[in-house]
């Protein structure tokens, strides 16, 4: 299946369908991205196998996969596992790698077993495709966290890269290897740099994710959300049909391999205001201003928002969700299944 | 031993004296750079561990510790052992972390040991820091080779990272994690990027290694020295005592922790006019031109040479030693032990 170029891709409208009939791997599939991935491709009738090892405290969760099971191939396997993912990937011509370990906390607890499973399994992913399967496409989610505190905004990809925490450097050294291995070994193989993203499918459970998941379980348990600083750090959110959009369009795009691509929103909005609009949509739930606790502080970032023109200009991709949509939407999804994310 | 600042620093001659009676930890200790501190240490008066497991294709040779055996220790442990090197940190309060793998094109191969012996051995190291000993100071031997192909010149510190190689990125990413250690952890962690090292002490065996060492091998071999394209790229040339020199007041230096620091040298010289310089100094060997192969072109970076202002002003260093001056001493140490380098 010959990738297209940025011009083909204009007149897309349904990036999925553009999977159809092919086989495609998904790591994390279980997780949020991926299984939202694993819809759009089950059903634009891809051949999909969706990659997951359900480890305890990530995103992992067979829930995300109801309304697809018989029409998407699961595989519990860890990342890690080189046999199995050698054969996986040799059978497979499209992989989105989105395995990994995603909290900050964590990383800063445990920095080796995060160095694992984002770098060390990356990399060995790429290795397995330039042996088994060089013609493969590799698409990365990567993170906005790679640039650390903004030096200016909107932040484009020639920012300084300082990640400010460990699961900011395994990310960067994972999405280095993608580039590499694309200019190196002509693989086909792109990273997105994701910013904060949100919607269906997010694990709601536990203290150490991202902050979007956290305002959520909060406001369904009507609970206080609290923000620490002034509550306006501005943030771009990104909805996660939007993101699969973006990924999909990565991977069959001749004009994005090599490439470093940020996503992005064009209303970045303070966090008080979002979580405000949270409540008010959930109908339950309030928010509350604390001073930065000193741990947290050293890793804050302030505002944050990324230009995403290299992305639009080369994948013909922008953001159709706004905050207000997207968050009913997410509440939708997540009201009569709450206690399946909790 | 407290450390000092930069205005303290700069009346400083000799700064292994800084040394005298403290515990110094040395990975990578009886390769080049390890076993070249460890001399100067040693004479100092310090109490010097060296760490070496003599990984065969490394850069650890017995011979490197001829005259300073009974003055120092040497511990044959590899780095990627937690609990000999756990019980090492504890008792050391100076570690100059030099273990690495350092060939390009054996990292391109081997991605994945790369990984593991540069970043996760790192990463590692810097835990058992903070868990045993978070007073230590840690000094990181990194690399010109974060910057990949140079975007001007001279290259500081702000310079974009692109990696051109799996060494670089690992490398990067261990760099990467020891700011972090500081910033994050108050750990006493500094990173001093190397650019061509070269002089006594350099394994000169093997053929994917850094040129400097090929180049002597040759001229010693009275072979023809081959450089490819016009042989004029220009690098600047650090010889071992200057480099030394640097890291040695970087470890003791309060103004560089979490500093990254490029060495560099102000007269950057062409390949084929140093290869040249060599076979005078050694009195045989010729040097030929001829093109790029096609591999080989695609991880060249053309002319680079750094600036080393932020060292200069943080460290109060500056290179003494000349290419003319600093080949002729690396040729006497080599002329009468030739074999045991090769």
């Amino acid at each position: 299946m010959a990738a297209i170029d940025t011009n083909s891709l204009s007149a897309v409208e349904n990036p999925a369908e553009l999977y159809d009939g092919a086989n495609v791997l998904v790591t994390g599939g279980l997780g949020f991205l991926g299984s939202n991935l694993g819809f759009a491709l089950a059903a634009a009738g891809a051949s999909v196998t969706l990659v997951d090892s359900l480890l305890p405290q990530y995103g992992g969760n067979p829930h995300n996969i109801e309304g697809i099971q018989g029409k998407v191939a699961v595989s519990y396997t860890d990342v890690r596992d080189s046999y199995a993912m050698a054969y996986l990937i040799s059978r497979h011509d499209f992989i989105f790698n989105f395995a990994g370990q995603v909290s900050h906390r964590d990383s800063i607890d445990d920095p080796l077993t995060d160095l694992e499973i984002n770098t060390s399994a990356s990399l060995n992913l790429l290795e397995l495709v330039r042996k088994n399967n060089p013609g493969a496409s590799v698409v990365y989610a990567g993170t906005r966290q790679v640039y650390g505190r903004p030096e200016y905004l909107p932040v484009d990809e020639k920012h300084p890269l300082h990640p400010t925490d460990a699961n900011g450097i395994s990310n960067l050294a994972a999405e280095m290897y993608h580039g590499m291995y694309a200019e190196l070994h002509g693989i086909r193989a792109t990273s997105l740099r994701m910013t904060n993203t949100y919607g269906p499918r997010q694990r709601l459970a536990g203290t150490t994710q991202a902050f979007v998941p956290i305002f959520v379980r909060k406001a369904f348990r009507d609970e206080t959300i609290t923000i620490y600083g002034d509550g306006n750090q501005r943030r771009d959110f990104v909805y996660v049909t939007d993101a699969v959009d973006a990924f999909l369009r990565a991977g069959r795009c001749a004009d994005a391999v090599g490439k470093i691509m940020n996503l992005g929103h064009p209303d970045p909005m303070g966090l008080k205001d979002f979580a405000d609009l949270l409540c008010e949509v959930v109908g339950t739930g309030r928010v509350a201003l604390a001073p930065w606790p000193p741990d947290y502080e050293k890793i804050d970032i302030g505002d944050y928002y990324g230009s995403f023109e290299l992305a639009s200009k080369t994948l013909a991709w922008r953001p159709t969700v706004g905050v207000k949509d997207g968050l009913t939407r997410t509440i939708e999804f997540y009201r009569p299944r709450i206690a399946e994310y909790m």
